[in-house]
């Protein structure tokens, strides 16, 4: 049993909460067997669910609460009323007491945000923390950071992006250098707001060890693939990741009125069914789901609030994955290895403080 | 010939010149007989072009020029070789001396809005112009801006580009009515930025006479027509609008490949043709191609470089709609029935100016 992997669970979390969170941790064990659940919630509710579940035999341990964050709490309101008692904190002290490898929950992204920083506190060498998704691209995934862990940023914290969403690149595409893009409104050297320039100056300067810089890269890049990583600041992050996901089910839409407008076309319809079934299922923001907190002294894997059982499962995997090959340890040793990113950043901070 | 309605062309523009201009205003005047174009360009090169189209027959005059600003320039250096003599230029002072009552290019963005804020100036009581597209979605068409013009900006910004979008909607979704959301990355009061924030208030507060202030919208929305204007700052809203494109290609080449997998998806695929074809048309970019330039003492709009007759043809009926309409009294028209809006913007800007 060397290799288990123990996950803790806010049970409670999330718009279905334990019936979403129960079926979701025993599909992913399902696909990994070594996987072990420290689940935090109401035992009345959760105990029924578990004992239901074959799949999870032997592999949970329930921890009861009855105090849940609530999906629309203010997180400094989550905070107070939850600290060291809801199933949201708790699961996240598992990993803080090192009795988790990393901690999942669908609940309010604000409070588990808010509830991480204070309870694992901020990585030494990261100024801030970051949430990383994976983006479906037409060669396969990209690492996109941050989609919405914070509001404005400075060059500093774009490099410190581009280093632990290298780490988290190279475990889950498993490329051992991966390529880092800036996301800006154009390539040229030119374009975009200050902080953007000034971290491409620094990330092209700095030549990293364990990653390359790319360059600019724009909003149509993001489903080319043309990077592994693609960094940008948290509100245009999130805004591109809700416009991805609005676009495809606005083509979804489209696609479904187009097959049933006519005989034919619904005939078509019968016999490409089966390539649809495919579509579909490339298209499912299920299988991407996933939020990864980076920049924090432990693993919190943030899942949809509106995921059903097999989107929780696919968090679950991505919590398995950064466990299992220590994301920690990746990002520790990227930054180690990268003292010219360091050094750069400081540079770069003194001679725009000389400037002034 | 009352209503007769002169458009400036920039002949020379986008990657394929006049060879997609030229058939491009055919293709608008046959759809709108109403239409003149004054083209500025290379009479070598374009009077061959413009004899070759019957349906441009009386309704073209040339003005020879070889002067050309290229895709690459920078618009300091557009504005320095260009001003006075370029083919972009003096389409744009076509309009500036009353004789285009719009402009089309499909010339370097940077350039053409540089060339437009020196020759047209911005309007009285407008900070900063803004481009606006039109944005397709389930419902139908939604106005989004700022897509690109300014990186950055702050609440004052924000309230005018929700006065210019909703004088544009007015025209073009032809609602009297329009209403604003404001993109961010949630729709709680407290999410988001500062611009953004004391924007909601000042829209709030001010209780707008010709639009309806909806609240705080997500990139989601975008796609579900949620608002009929979207306002956002440059950056973000370049991102979110290429992102979106990017989408729709990336979904596409999924589609194609399901569709070719397989003997029993190509018959479908053949049954299907139609709907598919329908698919494509309402997918295609080109349908809504054309940038509104919003704020400045005149109508602008930049087609897309890449396009061809067909894209050139949407911005030019674009130009027309806006001509035809009188965009610019519109928006005049706008601010002032809104003085609530501007002393709004003044109250809230001594305010926040009291507090440093």
């Amino acid at each position: 049993m060397s290799n288990r992997v123990c996950i803790s669970l806010d049970a409670m979390g999330g718009d279905h909460g334990p019936t979403t969170v129960v079926p979701g941790a025993a599909i992913a064990r399902e696909r990994h067997p070594e996987l072990h659940f420290i689940l935090f919630g109401d035992e009345a509710v959760v105990r029924p669910l578990v004992e239901a579940e074959p799949r999870l035999k032997g592999a949970v341990e329930i921890r009861h609460t009855t105090v849940a964050v609530a999906m629309d709490d203010k997180p400094s309101q989550a905070v107070r009323q939850g600290r060291g008692k809801s199933s949201m904190w708790r699961a996240i002290q598992a990993v803080r007491d090192g009795e988790a490898q990393a901690a999942v929950s669908a609940g309010n992204t604000g409070a588990l945000m808010a509830m991480s920083k204070i309870c694992l506190k901020t990585m030494a060498g990261i100024e801030r923390p970051a949430i990383a998704c994976l983006w479906p691209t037409v060669r396969g995934e990209s690492v996109v950071l941050d989609v919405g862990a914070t509001i404005g940023t400075d060059a500093e914290h774009l490099v410190e992006m581009a280093v632990m969403g290298s780490a988290m690149a190279r475990i889950v595409l498993d490329v051992e250098r991966p390529t880092v893009g800036l996301l800006n409104v154009g390539t040229e050297e030119m374009k975009g707001n200050e902080a953007v320039k000034e971290a491409a100056r620094l990330l092209r300067e700095s030549k990293p060890a364990n990653f390359t810089y790319h360059g600019f890269v724009e909003g149509t890049d993001l489903g080319r693939g043309t990077t592994d990583v693609v960094v940008t600041e948290g509100f245009t992050g999130n805004i591109a990741l809700k416009t991805a996901e609005g676009t495809a089910k606005q083509i979804a839409s489209y696609l479904k009125a187009a097959m049933g407008r006519t005989l034919s076309a619904k005939i078509g319809y019968l016999f490409a069914r089966q390539a649809f079934a495919a579509l579909r299922e490339k298209m499912n923001p299920s299988r991407a789901n996933g939020g990864v907190f980076l920049g924090l002294e432990g693993i919190v894997i943030k899942s949809h609030g509106s995921e059903n059982a097999q989107g929780f499962a696919a968090a679950v995997d991505l919590a398995h994955d950064m466990a299992r090959h220590d994301l920690m340890r990746t990002i520790r040793d990227m930054l180690e290895q990268t003292p010219a990113v360091a050094a750069g950043v400081s540079a770069g901070l003194d001679a725009s403080l000389a400037q002034k």
